[in-house]
């Protein structure tokens, strides 16, 4: 697989198959030829004497101060080295290659200015799987200066790299590829270091990742419905077409499309006219961070598919401007507010649980026990999902604007972009533990039904994401170590598996 | 002035003009028709024995309950009464009457089953000046029950109403006004309480406020780059346009009309190649705002003019169907999302105030002394601004998902957005103190520049913005009480004046 | 009565008399005397010519101006002038006298070198009940100099101030009290205005609320705990004893004497043998807030008591000393905690309320509807307490580490003080309304109780503590309008009546 | 060595060598025999027919569920299997050790009832070296029952245990020890499990690093004093006493004795008259870090000591009572002011740095570059403490009141203990960092110094830190990889070597 990068079509799929399955990358003709241009330019104003910010001055509180010819290289390597601060832990490579990816695409706009063989290596070190070793904190987001240095260091073979799964030197590895380092020429320091590539590449795999998990939610929200034996009115399509709400329609027609040929579709005269709200409005919360998603997915391709660098190169009008458009306030914010969004979708997972232990409601044994005298079943499992739930709550506190004045009172706004997406990060991560959790509840009623009422018809997709499930997960008979069936819940959720069985049998 | 309405086409200008300007309003005939359809349909189905919450069953947790013909008026005025609770402090006229429109406009959309002529009380109320005394804390957002409730007690002649400004109960306002109270019929009492239009109004009045504020902020940006003869190169539309992002490109627009002709658009050797970046990027988070604020004014129209009704009835297909259409944890959390960016806001401005004071960065003496020996000026000012700011980051922690389990566990979701909402109310009032503060500096500045540098030119927007504001706080010349000075500069801009004046002088 | 201060015996209890009760103050004899040592100390220094800040230098940033003799009158009226600001609301009476009183208090010290006829000054206004009117928000907690040279202004004749309970500006207050304004000597201006009087007063009067509403507390929860019928176990003396935490074992002790004599000592075989933990641990958590209180309380008296003077002057040794006396970080942190304790009662509260509307746990109706068909009694009230609770949990978010760097980054440190305390009396204030809220709670369970069991014993501090709830908040025996009742409740609880009925029959 | 556990007289200190120091433990024999007793007492009871909460009765929701005698063995293993849950990361070994430690300290209290044998179990799992592993994540800190029961698990031969540093099951451990897995008999689930053991061990740990991190923290910033040449009035002794802040009087001593003999003790013209408050006031906040920490340990010590077992045996009575002694809302929010004050901390050494990259405070060269035209020094550094300051301002939020109300409400509080204490350890390795960085630029300002100024007296303590620190971080004299630097400075902050340097010069 080949993605070719032309600086205005990366999409969130593309992005994916680079970072996680290992695609190759390639830059368009056009794209080189643009890149060529840019550097003459450079030059060009350069032999003006035109004075450019990182090019032949300082840059941030020493921008007072003039770069002269003889100390370009000395000077460019010395701003990457002076830069390469971070604390651990590691970027995952999926990460780092998200990033080499990204800067890349972004530069093939032409605003930089870079040397056209610096960006080539970005290709090189993707396609070579040479991977620098970058740490994830250090970076106010504004922009990720001192972690995508660790790249340039790379590239002049310094620093460390993870050459096809392996730690070593740079040096090492571009032995081992034939690849000489590259010499940093005017402006090239500050092209690799002054974008936000850092951070929009892990928001960018969060966003991939939860544009499946959402999908996941309304799959297991579909079977927690069957093991509540819950109503199915409010997921009626003019009840939900005339609220015209975009994400709570989606959602609500996928949970129907689950559901078709289920039981709980059958008129049942002891099913209470209206459940809790955690099931009666589970899909339109849903719905809401469809909502959200869709608002930063939107800036976000925006980031992935523009030029963020300061000075702008302009080409057709031979100017370079300083600018401000390395602000990623709105992608920030809008990381926030998935926080927000998601922390309603846990405590509503977990208040499904907590009314699915309930007999009053069930009509099943309480925690869902097999047994009523001898086993505990998931009684203490609540502490678990409501821990996990807390910490969601927590994590989603803002921080964006938690910031210090730096640089002598110049840097005196950031994002926090890194920060604030691996909050959310850690908020997915904890959340698929919790509708892994839920998946147990579901399924473990579900069981117990079946048992009970004998043939029991499940949906169209969440009787698959049933049977898969239970292949992991077998049915709680008795009391068991219940930190493995949570385990094997969660890596069930994090594979996508349950939802590729549902959504092949709806033939999606 | 008159506003029709129709059930979906209430626009935010037209909400504001009935709810701050006394616009009286009319409901178009077509909806009243869909009204009368509704209200036969609801007794047909009841007589058909269909179960319908509200009408012949209880509603929460009582849900189980069946209500009976001959209790249907007691019923429903008890279920008015025995919601009407809340803590003060009471809502404004203006929210009230927003409230009543909204509810107004969604009853007409001919999902809720009403009375008819108890939707045309609400008109009366409007038109006769009857306002019916709310207060702002009761609700959870799920729906606004508790507080809507208060309309319904006034409108059967209980308690208390503005009439006209003057306090009274309300029988006496229904004697002065010839009406008699309504007769509560089934599903009178859930209709009219049932809806979020209270947080819904509270919101749209706060948005309706930022989408002028926001215009706002970036003329007294553009005054502050004047005060600092700062750079302008940020503003350059190419540069703006290629950033793609859809705020940023307005804000910088407009602060870049509001500059023409000034003298910071001429080149000055004085000048650094950068500002600090409160100034570098104050439009593009001002872009920011308005990115969000188009998020947010979307959701926001759509619940103005859809029904939040729950059951909801289908007229053409005469069903009655329960659904979840009153969650509105879309438009909670985009109100939490503006929050976090008023955050950026305000602490930007803070700033830029902070640097106006600094010799080093303005050529002005410190803290915009006129006398730098015996005249402090603003020097103990800028606690006056970071307490504000830090108020600002408080109000901007998130409570949407801050929810407590009630009725029986069956309410085990709200979305708490009239308390948001007040939240963001709040956090807009302080920026209104903020950005007058720094009018107040840049104000200052230019005063100062102009008594050194003689004829200085000043933008086209922000000239006579100057020339406004100077009328209402006088040149600092020697120290006085600033507490007048702070309050003054904040009337100014609630008021919007600068702005008009600006945009008069721009043609806008 | 009539209060000495002597600079360190000050009480909360002494202080709430001056400002709420409008006792006077004396200044003791001794401490006169230390303060014209000071201030003789002060001008001998200054004749040695040691730059002493604030009194022969500028203030924060301006420390490097140098002031003459000539200008000490105008300087220092310069300096309160230019920080005199702040923002409405207005702080109250009771806090403004607070604040003079704690101000007046601590320059007794003698470490201030003011003026002694300066310091006489506080106590005529406090006699003579001028109040200066004080903007509550100004401060950023580091010191209270914007806030506090609202009172400096009054002294010079500027300003407004409340004389006997009327509005009027400062120089008619002086005129009609025969007063003369004073005249700011060297230093003075800083004396005025450098401290944290005004948070700690603010701070001091929540204090004093809180000590009382922790008893109250108790007592609603004792009265709650007989609307249960619920376990007394957990208050057994022995048991809390040898746990040793020492508000749980007053907070224990005191349930356990308002329980006195009541039925919920007699074994009831229906007494499941646990209760929901709400109830198991509510006299626990109110010990928490005991431990808190007692730290929060052991510092505010340090404050109340000790000079927080920049510079410090040390009488024996004829030295002034540049300082960090002024920090209070240990009391803003403290008064953080307070409020994360606050919002543990608040929940527990609210929590206690769910339970005792769900029949399973009481035996008692649903919702304690007196009328299970046709009254819906406290279900909607959920709302309410939930919406409070809600507030609180916002509120007691920090804020105290949230500053800006001021002063050219020579004040980049702040503690937040009054704006922290502020956040804790609007949690305070919340709580009433819920405690207020569980007394109806309790009552109406006692009430249903009573008319189904007859004679039912209740505790010698519950039964008092019912009847006299009762006087105000009638019996709900059919629905009502419940905003009123939650308003009599709460203003029941704001008045401490239940707690001194109970406390009285107690014998405390 | 070997330390005696009495269930009275453990010490943070003592606990620290068991945990992470692998002191073995000895049960004191009149401890021995209180659990002798106590466990006849049990029976006796049970044989009188008391129900006995989970010795013959379920525990939770299931309370009402009566245990027979044949089914005690079953029934508690079941307990304990299925309460065994919790998510990755496992707690580390030393957290196992110290809450072995803990819970068996208290279980010698004589108040469970425990089978001594078990007991006796947790000191041979500690002294040969069999760890448990336990989930770090699992419980809501009301008590620890889902991550107790790990070590329940270990006990009955069952789940993974690392033995001598070795991962394998605990049936192997069992057979290379020659140890047969105990038998449960009655009430012994419950004892094992019901305690918050695992949170007060975290807490416990973090707080012994803590009281040590102060003192280094106090050292670090005696030495950027002297970076400073910074002003040493706000140590004096008088001036401190006369305040009567405890901490703060700690804190400025062990600064001033660690500057003893330092050049900054000496006058200086052009050292300024006061300091920004980030120096001004540092020692003074760090007392205020000295409160808070006297505070929790204090609470901590009555954790480790008393029992918090419910329900609580008491032997001198021969009775069995339901109880509320696990809450630990003191120590949970006293952990929440932990984390409150330490970014204040944090804040403060962040400014510190920011002011010593500032030439016009210094008299050093911007960013403390050894060259200003060719080497970058600490500019970018700057992003990296000041995004470990927002993760730490992120942390302190609380959380300890956001729970869930589980086990169909019977479990309706929570202290979150575990998770809140996580958060402070998390907050406490991000200052390390902070810390390391502050000792990076101190000791570069020292170098500059000493290279200018020639032979600079040090203090009697910094001195000692300075050298060790250059050992490990050499002078920064051209640019190069700092993350590498950053990592040393930490690691020796850690370490806490450069404080055992300073206190042996000092003789502490």
């Amino acid at each position: 697989m080949k993605i070719i990068l032309d600086g205005s079509s990366l999409s969130l799929d593309a992005l994916w198959s680079v970072a996680c399955e290992g695609a190759e990358v390639e830059i368009a003709p056009e794209a080189l030829e643009r890149l060529e241009e840019s550097r003459r330019l450079v030059y060009d104003l350069a032999d003006d004497d035109v004075p450019i910010y990182g090019f032949n001055t300082g840059v941030g509180w020493n921008k007072d101060r003039h770069i002269t010819t003889k100390f370009f290289k000395f000077y460019n390597e010395n701003l990457v080295r002076s830069h390469t601060l971070g604390m651990e832990p590691e970027a995952s490579e999926a990460e780092v290659r998200a990033a080499m990816a990204i800067r890349l695409n972004c530069l093939l706009r032409g605003h930089t200015g870079i040397q056209p063989m610096i960006a080539q290596r970005y290709a090189d070190f993707l396609n070579l799987r040479i991977h620098p070793v970058l740490p994830e904190r250090g970076s106010v987001g504004e922009a990720d200066i001192s972690v995508l240095s660790h790249i340039g260091i790379a590239m002049i073979g310094e620093g460390d790299v993870i050459y096809k799964g392996t730690r070593m030197t740079s040096s090492e590895a571009h032995a081992r590829t034939d690849l000489l380092p590259v010499d940093l020429g005017p402006k090239d320091g500050l092209a690799i270091v002054s974008s936000n590539a850092f951070g929009a590449a892990q928001g960018a795999l969060v966003l991939h990742d939860l544009l499946s998990l959402v999908d996941q939610a309304d799959l297991i929200y579909a079977t927690s419905l069957e093991g509540l034996n819950g109503n199915v009115s409010p997921l009626d399509i003019k009840v939900n077409a005339l609220r015209d709400l975009p994400g709570q329609y989606i959602s609500t027609s996928r949970v129907r499309e689950y559901l078709e040929g289920s039981y709980v579709n059958e008129p049942d005269p002891n099913r209470p006219l209206q459940d809790p709200l955690s099931y009666l409005g589970g899909a339109c919360v849903h719905g809401s961070l469809r909502d959200a998603l869709e608002y930063v997915t939107k800036f976000m391709l925006i980031q992935m598919n523009t030029s963020d660098d300061n000075p702008c190169l302009l080409l057709a009008e031979r100017r370079i401007v300083s600018c401000s458009n390395f602000e990623v306030t709105t992608l920030a914010t809008g990381f926030e507010m998935l926080g927000t969004v998601l922390s309603h979708v846990s405590r509503m997972s977990c208040y499904r649980m907590i009314r699915m232990a309930n007999p009053v409601l069930t009509g099943l044994p309480r925690f869902l026990t097999p047994e009523e005298t001898h086993v505990h079943a998931f009684g203490a499992l609540q502490k678990s999902f409501a821990l996990m739930d807390t910490e969601i709550r927590h994590l989603s506190n803002p921080s964006t604007a938690d910031f210090l004045p730096l640089a002598g009172g110049m840097e005196d706004h950031a994002s926090n972009l890194p920060h604030v997406v691996q909050r959310i990060r850690k908020i997915v991560d904890n959340l698929k533990y919790i509708l892994g959790m839920e998946m147990m509840h579901a399924a473990q009623a579900l069981t117990l039904r079946r048992q009970r009422d004998g043939d029991l018809r499940l949906g169209k997709g969440t009787e698959p994401a049933y049977y898969a499930f239970r292949k992991s997960v077998p049915w709680y008979d008795r009391d068991r170590n219940l930190s493995a069936d949570i385990r094997s819940a969660y890596e069930l959720v994090r594979s996508g598996q349950l939802l590729q069985e549902a959504n092949k049998a709806l033939g999606i």
